[in-house]
């Protein structure tokens, strides 16, 4: 049994038990929770105290006194279509939660609003329309409207509730909980307020002597978050910046940048600047401007934390908003840590490989709530599956610790709940223990995803609302979620990165994603200069992996406009006079231990062969589903789709060493035969960590640095072994 | 039995059987096929015999002695990326057949050859680029390419070789055959040429006096149909004019348009022009061109026949370029009748509504050849399904004829199959006889497809090779299929003929296909007063229905222009963040009689609901399959896709009648409650025909201007109901 690198959930109550249970599972910091509070004896535990705090809301006489500082979201009205004749009047709140959101009257509606004809794609002047009534019944009239043609106004409002809290009252119900108030989010663009913010920070830092960690959850601008009129979410955005406007806001940006925002640079017509759009360099402008302003201001408060002889830690959670943990100011952020929820491995890594903090801590599930811990439930099982998930990056890129959250009371009626955290913890402390915390030695070169956001959204490609899965993007993050645990390198890269060459460490490039979107580039691929790079870098020998519609953009006679390496393209029905012949082949390195036919999921279809090089490896009615092809001196491999399955990481990590013509190394630096199996080699050491990622008993030969081996696992388990271990281990193959 | 209105392939050696077959089936004309002469004594039947001619190929010496005037081609090459240094070499036949065709390195090549940097979108200087070798060896040399920028080459090529001839000579390896040689085109734009096809024709009818009726296949110029490398097909479209090009046409063109030709202009970044094209404008006058050139030429040798007492039939295949049909000119060529194959309902209406003719002859399936009849094969089963499906567009829209083609020898010795025919030419007469040839009267209303090609291709639409089926316009080609054979009148429209506003008889539009393709309209529904059109239309109570992704053109916040009227729109991506929990109804009157879930087949996906007022119909994993909307007076009514089947026919004629809010009429002009009975009314003569179109038995409550009553049809049948048969009936249910 090993102690430390774990944190736990604690309330009152629990006083008796909790001694007994923090030293069995080796917990060395404790925490509260929404709706807990910590005991009073929490000075008496051997342990580190975690306290949550709010910055941006909870005051609420601040908030009532101080109504034109909260903060604010740009928002459109419906579409509407002006009628054959007479004004049209739009409704704008109409679909929106008014206790959620009220228009901004006060401001210079002429300035910060806009109407727009979008069938003409012509912005009104000022003249041509004007506001009636107010709040929820405000109108927007356009006395001359082209008949049948759409309008749309882009309003500014304030938030009336800040959306998270909003979400817990609705959903708790907490309108009849007269303790429960709903809670107003102010705006730190307002000095006013943000001197409040920094000497309630400073009042609360001299209150609780028994906190040594300052949780921040987290500092000024929420994510975006939208509900209807039925009080129901409507819009979420992870990533959404549209929550962060306010008039100051906008006109230091002006002053900062020399660019003049309107509406429009918000709405993005509707879609809100979401993370599949390409983004515009006004909104990257934004981004880098609220990403300067809040790091700022988050560094007074750590300093205050500091002072006070705590450590800052960040939760990457609801306000999030500007932080940007990939962003090139976090670092001057001054926190110390950060922690956030795991909800896959590619979530896990976006924590583990935060640069600019000195450790990241992972919340794993389940959360200790009544949804899991019911008669029924299984959170033993729940627990087992997300430590499962997540290994396979914790073994990439450690984290420093990790932890749960919720009701510890709840999880005390579940023994083998607490048997599997205590398994869990003694396990991840030994890979930090064993590993010396770093990451394993066996990647042979660096796989570069590019997009158009590059790597500021490092693992984040494909979310919308953290890490739920869209049945539009599953076969996009399966990329991702595979990559996060093999044994590769990965660099997120935009296309400005690479537009003049590619950097000489990418051994494979990959670029994943649908038709149009952020991830594909869309119309950036039309750039001369881009394609170019790209042709150059395979030509020499580099790897090209393309999954989905890759450098879609349709024009001169090609839809993806890089088909001549990939030696496919997609069909948009223009080709379809084109004779087609092509037959899958069976037998190909990529594809040899695939025991079913590939799964592309929803990924792209009406994929056609444009090349005689082209060896196709499966396809489906016509369409093609993977596919290989030469180019110069290198190769690329096409993939309709790559939904996440242990079998379809297989491929990939076989796809992405045939892609630099090194297939013959495939086991030089660690490699199981059954694909169930990944494999961690440590130079320093001489060690080697085996890990089954599947509930299943697994035997498998297993090839490394250290020789072959036959190894058996029971299910999900993990084993190290050192070179005596190998040469004494039953079944042995080969020594070396 | 009744007689008339059959054509019979006959052939030599059968002179006995004959004339008691002929009388048997009342077979009123014969004609030979490819590869069979007519007996000696044709003459003695009591038929009119018919006799293939072809205009533009068969005399090899005339093909041999004047090679500059053999039909040409534009093709491009591959498309080739540059190297890192030095010159780039196009091998430009590279893929092709070099016996069908040769460069054309005889005319002005910097006129007439293009070469371009497809990556820059930039057309070459003659002086940039150079041609070497010759033949199949000939290299366009690019001595300063762009490195890694993709190049392409179109070049005017000379046609070794008919392709219709020269698919039936490598299919039946006529190679061994010494009697065969490979025929050349020849070109009637070429003044030479053609007065020698003038009078090749003019003593072929005087040393013909058998001939009543000159099967002319067909004109001058074949649609597009090349070879690879290995003599397989490569690209066919059965609309294309590349291969109606020449040096001197496209001189002409521009002294009567004053446009410039381009090679680019049939290019078209290598999609040649597809009907799935937007079409441009100048590919639009190219087709008026040569439809005047081709029609003026086919009314002279038209003329030519009348002269010699016979009658002229186009029979509307290999060579049809140019003739349009449904083209303003084609009244003008004097033709006496039109012939085409009928491979579904829709080609049956596609020969039976063409203009300008006294009358069309349908050639039914199967074709009397070998691969039909054979041991195991089933010619009476085939000719039954080709008939129940080709009699939904026979009853809406009268053929004049029916005829059969190949090897009569065949036939003979399946005797079930002599009997099918005689059984379908009976039926045939019958609906002829008592409908007078006349179209029914239950038409409601007129329903208008509007793409870009409007009337001009009629019926035609989603097709590439003839009527064959592709994976990509199964989902679109069905609404074709399914209203060949429904009680409605259509009208094709382009976007120009809706553009000022809808024609007042038209009650519903549709508008159905893949984005970017001309049948769903692409970029040119972003054009205001297009879109202004179709919402005053729907507004005032007319009626939409969309297929796939009907007004699709992404810009200003929509997809689907028309999203506002449908109520629905395509997700690309960029609007995941919005929450959607629509749910389909399940009780709706457009699917009040479907059995099964609705079969979008391969339409569209991912379409989601963008208004509260959408009703959805039927959904599969988050992705509307069919969804109704209100707007204004009128209504929408989207569906992803719609393969042909009863049950999908159905359910457009049922919602037809919903989008124009007349539901409550849909019985009155005739209906059989069971989908698999169609019934036509006929006012003249106050009678009904009822036709089963399935193979079941099939017992139904048929409902019409003469009453109800319950009818039951065995497996194909149809029957006949005057007023008298209705009150007689066996079960009938109500009077009038």
């Amino acid at each position: 049994m090993s102690t430390g690198r774990l944190t736990l959930p604690i309330q009152r109550g629990l006083d008796d038990q909790l001694p007994a249970l923090l030293e069995r599972l080796g917990a060395d910091a404790v925490r509260n929770s929404d709706g807990t509070e910590l005991p009073e004896s929490v000075q008496d535990l051997a342990t580190r105290v975690y306290a949550t705090y709010f910055v941006a809301r909870g005051d609420e006489d601040w908030a009532r006194s101080h109504p034109q500082q909260r903060t604010q979201l740009y928002l459109m009205s419906p579409r509407v279509p002006a009628p054959a004749e007479g004004p049209l009047r739009i409704r704008i709140l109409s679909g929106y939660f008014a206790d959620q959101i009220a228009p901004d009257t006060t401001c210079d509606i002429s300035r910060w609003w806009e109407v727009l004809d979008r069938t003409a794609g012509r912005t009104l002047a000022a003249e041509e329309w004007r506001v009636l009534g107010d709040g929820a019944d405000t109108v927007v009239e356009i006395p001359r409207a082209q008949p049948h043609h759409v309008y749309t106004v882009s309003f500014l409002a304030f938030q009336l509730w800040d959306s998270t809290q909003m979400y817990n009252y609705v959903t708790n119900d907490w309108a009849s909980d007269p303790t429960k108030v709903k809670e107003q989010p102010y705006d730190a663009r307002h000095d006013e307020t943000w001197q409040h913010m920094r000497s309630s920070l400073a009042h609360w830092l001299q209150d609780h002597p028994e906190v040594d960690v300052v949780r921040f959850t987290t500092f000024f601008y929420h994510f975006t978050l939208v509900f209807g009129a039925d009080a129901r979410e409507r819009y979420v955005d992870w990533f959404g910046y549209s929550a962060s406007v306010s008039v100051p806001a906008m006109e230091e940006f002006e002053r900062e940048t020399g660019i003049r925002l309107r509406a429009e640079d918000f709405i993005d017509e509707g879609y809100y600047n979401s993370p599949f759009r390409v983004p515009t360099a006004t909104f990257r402008a934004w981004i880098d401007f609220q990403h300067r302003f809040v790091t700022s201001r988050v560094r007074e408060l750590t300093t205050l934390t500091h002072e006070a002889g705590k450590e800052a830690m960040m939760f990457l959670g609801d306000n999030w908003i500007g932080t940007e943990p990939y962003g090139p100011h976090f670092p001057d952020a001054g926190l110390d840590a950060v922690v956030g929820s795991v909800g896959s491995a590619a979530t896990c890594r976006m924590i583990s490989d935060i640069p600019g903090v000195r450790y990241r801590e992972g919340r794993f599930l389940p959360y200790l709530f009544p949804d899991t811990f019911r008669p029924g439930g299984e959170p033993a099982r729940e627990a087992l599956d997300a430590w499962l998930t997540a290994r396979r990056a914790v073994v990439r890129s450690p984290l420093d610790r990790i932890g749960y959250g919720g009701y510890l009371s709840l999880a005390l009626e579940y023994p083998d709940f607490v048997d599997r955290v205590e398994a869990i913890a003694d396990e991840f402390r030994e890979i930090h223990d064993r590993s010396g915390g770093r990451r394993p030695d066996n990647a042979p070169f660096t796989v570069g995803i590019i997009n158009a956001w590059g790597s500021l959204r490092s693992w984040q490609t494909h979310m919308v609302a953290h890490a739920l899965p869209y049945r539009q993007t599953q076969s996009y993050v399966g990329v991702i979620e595979s990559l996060a645990g093999l044994p590769f390198e990965v660099r997120f890269l935009s296309f400005d990165d690479i537009r003049a060459s590619v950097p000489s460490d990418i051994g494979v490039l990959i670029n994943a994603g649908a038709a149009g979107t952020a991830y594909s580039g869309g119309e950036l691929w039309r750039d001369p200069a881009l394609q170019t790079s790209v042709r150059a870098f395979v030509a020499q020998g580099g790897g090209l992996i393309g999954v989905g519609e890759p450098s879609a953009a349709a024009g001169g006679g090609a839809v993806l406009q890089l088909s001549d390496i990939f030696g496919v393209d997609r069909e948009l029905g223009w080709s379809l006079s084109t004779t087609r012949y092509d037959q899958p082949t069976e037998d190909h390195f990529i594809i040899d231990d695939l025991e079913d036919a590939f799964d592309s999921g929803d990924g792209a279809e009406n994929v056609v062969v444009t090349s005689t090089d082209t060896t196709v490896l499966a396809m489906h009615e016509g369409t093609v589903r993977a596919a290989v092809h030469p180019f110069g001196r290198g190769r690329s491999v096409y993939l309709a789709g790559l939904p996440y399955t242990s079998s379809n990481a297989r491929l990939l990590h076989r796809a992405l060493y045939w892609a630099v013509n090194r297939e013959d190394e495939l086991a030089d630096l660690g490699w199981a035969e059954d694909a169930r199996m990944e494999v961690a080699y440590y130079g320093e050491g001489e060690q080697l960590l085996v890990c089954n990622a599947s509930h299943d008993s697994v035997h498998s030969v297993v090839h490394s640095p250290l020789g072959s081996t036959a190894v058996s696992l029971a299910p999900g388990e993990s084993r190290w072994f050192t070179q005596d271990d190998m040469r004494a281990a039953t079944g042995a193959v080969t020594g070396k």
